[in-house]
């Protein structure tokens, strides 16, 4: 999705250098367009996306790309899914399979004859649906490999789909419970990010923050946060482009992170965001993209997590609620109330 | 926890720099506030823990912090907790859910019929205790999915359960066993810590010093340790608030770690302890926190290991005995005894 | 493969330094052997390779290098093979082992008489196959520890045997499904790379381009690419060496990899591909490798993908048609038609 | 064992410093103590190893170093060891317990009388011995979830172990098979080194060189060395204290290690090895210390590799022949001979 542009990139919708860098830039002497473009920051997103209503990350994390003509295999992908899936929804699909499989297997001891399943009928009714369902029993009891034995196989074909029916059980289990165990132990960065971002004091300027939580009691460790700025600039021609900034933070990088974290972006004059209104940042369809990494404490494990803030989520003069009470358990430990993550008041900008 | 202040942070309780350092200071010109804040160090604990008593971090490397409101299932985080829980309360609950499981299951059955499980009679006494056992024992054989057959399930509904039972039962036990090797083969930095640091003479100068040992057969490779210091420092209106140190060490990576290691932090005029007397250290609780993170050498994995030491933990005017008896297998190997790693002698500082 | 060679390294086959290049290595003063040795680009293929008809690496990324006297027991490398290997041919590998095993198993049981296998005259007829079919089907019941026990051993011996099959059985298959499982959840870069690479007009020169897409709905972040050009040059007595030569790209890391990705190495005066003929590419067997590194969504695992281009594989003065198409899903999401990766349009070169 | 010293180490056994860099260092003014001691090479294995006999690094790459008092689990350390240890060994412990659980089990089932086993007459004759074995196979068909049924538990507490022992099967097997695939599939890197290293004519001058190969058929990709010297200095009181130097190597990363790779250590006048004769390196007990990382191909994992050659493991004057026969399958593949990896033939040295 990376495009690539003739025209020099010199002019923008907004201003986002100090003049001091472009003095400096220009004492450099003539860069030419390739150094230009090398320096142009991009996520991988492209220039190309210059619609203003769509967003680029969604809430979840997951990319707003919709892929065309991915085909069939590609674009199922079983194990990605079926690792991210819902519980609920991957309990239902082991459920639904396990269902047909035995279903399946049923038709085929049924082909072969219900007289080769000595004992069916001492379990089920002697009639089509009760013995169609007593091979179905059976088939259920050689795919979890519990084989009771008071139905049981006779003669070869049905004794040899049996002997089949068991190892299939056996390696299709293993998928099950190795999807089940995988989903169970898949490392995740569990961060709450506040609802909104806010434009609040910071020191004697102004700062872009929002703030974040570990939801679990696992700890996270090295955790560091990358924000950049996504949004629509104009060219000389007067064509919109998107372009990317990379947003400095007052600290990117903490060792522990043993509750919240509120992430600042000081407005210095050197910030893309340096003397920008709310109006600008809805015209130029602005958006916060993060993304965060981080060790995982139980098996050292990598994580990490992505958010985005669009326009339209930023407070303007607020400030965060601190969200820790140290009377409470004074002398014993520090408290946080994770309650309290959402919680700004006024504060006059500088 | 990572507080911002409006005031500029100038004054300290103890003193850390050298002249040299504060007149380089001065020459680069007047650094801002953002600047400022932005080289302060934070490990992520915020400044606003300035509660004398309370310990930053506990001996076994967990945070010293409570979190309200988490939510019970965040609390809980099933995985982790099951994954480092000791092993005797890890088997206990297993068994607790098997039993559990078991007397669930017979309930259905004792619904459904006891009449449905053939042979029931054969097994256990024909009363009522002796029907539920009955059926707890055939539920067990159908979880494990043993399924020996002497009792074994007739009629539709009955059958249906079993057949739910036993795929219950495989999936169940997929996350017990996966959870019994997950425990087993997690990588861990089996690092020991002296009980004590301690002030000893180092070179011609002074160094604050403690020392680990590897305690597993295991090799840990590449390993590398951060300490830094934490205390309470004065703000110029007179309020207390936390601040850290990254302390130099003599030595902060090895390649091998093949026995002990005694790390050095050498107290120059540079360093944040200079010219600080044990009370000094008490008065403003002083805690030193150590990060360390290695490559274990069995599956090439990342460990890593937490511990603190406070102000009363260390023993001035004593040195590390040496762990190592270089005469006993002499001309074969390097012999090292464990049991000296707390060994201490007094030794006059410079 | 690295060899040494005596001769300084002073003349090429075709131009890759900018003439301020040459002039900047001249006033550094007189470089020795050893410096110019360790600045020389390596790979790990060496200079030896000097038939013109072979490539490196192949279309699926495998090195083109083949072992003499390897070993058995290295050669086939069991586990990289059975992960590695195509579904069918695993599964055949499992099915024929169990086959196998069976067969083995049943003849053991034979051996130990049949009269030792009760209630083997009722499953099968009592002939020598029809009892050797029987043995083999209660080996496979004890071997997926199904176990009906409609057949069940009798006697020390047949007994031991039956106990010893089903130990060795729940070793087999844990391999059969540990391998069906690992090889299901293996994180791979699923990269196609455009069939052809192209040289395009780029900004103001041009360059040589080729184009990705991740296949998979899984998403790959942090990509960062290498790419390597490779050529036959020529030393001062005339004989032909391989030489490797690292190509600049305009952007060889993202962030995120949402959909394409088009890389390009623009050919400035400093490229070693700068002022080239398709003749001369042909004549010096140029052929362009590249090294995708990237991580993997789900688990978050490094992941990587080999490629090579050929000097046959490059269209000269075509460009690549853009992919997505705005219009479609305007408002809700990027479409992006993964089907067009190949297309390209004519492009004047400049 | 790592020792502290409180001596200025300015003198050395050997050169190992050129002129120019000794005048540099007077140049920067006078180094502290601490500064020197910061910089000195330390490996992790300490200084106070002066035993001439004894090596630090085994051929196997683990480390020549005893512990005293580690405490009898700790110095175990089941997983370490059963992951590690030879396969027949380990197929032997598993029977081991396989037939040491059976035993026991049949001992308790003993003790709740033969009679709760029902059908037990049929299978094993009725004598003590009989009867016990009876109960030993009925054990195992419950450890291994077997469960054929023609021996069967009756009573509560013949049931309730029954109940137990499938559990406890079940938990243990996922250890067994857990292992058995932990071992099959673990990541190492399969190389093999030159059993000599030699001192060979390289460019203009000599250089100390070894050569390794990848003995699988798996690739790693991404392969950095890194070579220690190690060896006795003597210091101004003339007592002997062992030294590390990092040895320069020509190249010490490749990206692809598709066959064979000479590292090479040139022994400029920078070099510690500069001037020494094979005497001075016997003297001095020299060891040099090999560490090898790489990325393994088919899951992209980290691997290393530990090596070590003493002064009495170098040939002089020899240089190795190449191990590629490119003529044999010319047009194809690049052929490599790997039982040419120890072959040197003479050269003179420069």
């Amino acid at each position: 999705m990376i495009k690539k542009t003739k025209q020099p990139l010199s002019s923008e919708l907004l201003p986002h250098k100090s003049f001091q860098q472009r003095l400096a830039d220009r004492r450099r002497g003539s860069s030419t367009l390739v150094e230009q473009e090398v320096k142009r920051e991009d996520l991988g997103f492209g220039t190309a996306i210059n619609d203003a209503s769509s967003r680029l990350v969604n809430k979840d994390g997951s990319f707003n790309v919709v892929r065309a003509h991915q085909g069939f295999w590609n674009q199922v992908n079983l194990y990605h899914t079926l690792i991210t899936m819902p519980w609920p929804k991957f309990l239902s699909i082991v459920f639904t399979f396990y269902i047909s499989s035995n279903t399946l297997f049923a038709t085929f001891y049924s082909l072969l004859g219900y007289e080769n399943l000595v004992g069916l009928d001492k379990v089920t009714p002697n009639t089509a649906i009760g013995r169609f369902m007593g091979a179905f029993f059976f088939s259920s009891q050689t795919l979890t490999t519990v084989g009771y034995g008071h139905i049981s196989p006779m003669g070869y074909w049905t004794s040899a789909l049996a002997a089949v029916e068991s190892m299939f059980g056996l390696l299709l289990f293993a998928m099950a419970t190795g999807l089940m165990y995988g989903r169970f132990s898949r490392p995740v960065a569990s961060i709450r990010y506040s609802t909104n971002s806010v434009f609040a004091p910071y020191l004697d300027i102004n700062g872009w923050m929002f703030r974040i939580i570990n939801q679990r009691t696992n700890q996270l460790i090295d955790v560091e946060v990358e924000v950049s700025l996504s949004r629509l600039d104009r060219k000389p021609d007067g064509s919109l482009y998107r372009r990317y900034y990379p947003l400095k933070l007052e600290r990117s990088k903490v060792s522990f992170f043993p509750a919240n974290w509120t992430l600042v972006h000081p407005i210095t004059d050197e910030s893309p965001l340096y003397g920008c209104t709310a109006e600008q940042l809805a015209e130029s369809d602005t958006e916060f993209l993060i993304l965060l990494r981080g060790v995982e404490d139980t098996f050292n494990q990598a994580v990490h997590s992505r958010f985005s803030y669009r326009y339209d989520e930023i407070r303007w003069g607020q400030k965060f609620k601190p969200m820790f009470t140290a009377t409470v358990l004074a002398g014993r430990a520090t408290l946080v109330d994770l309650d309290q993550l959402d919680e700004t008041i006024p504060a006059e900008l500088n």
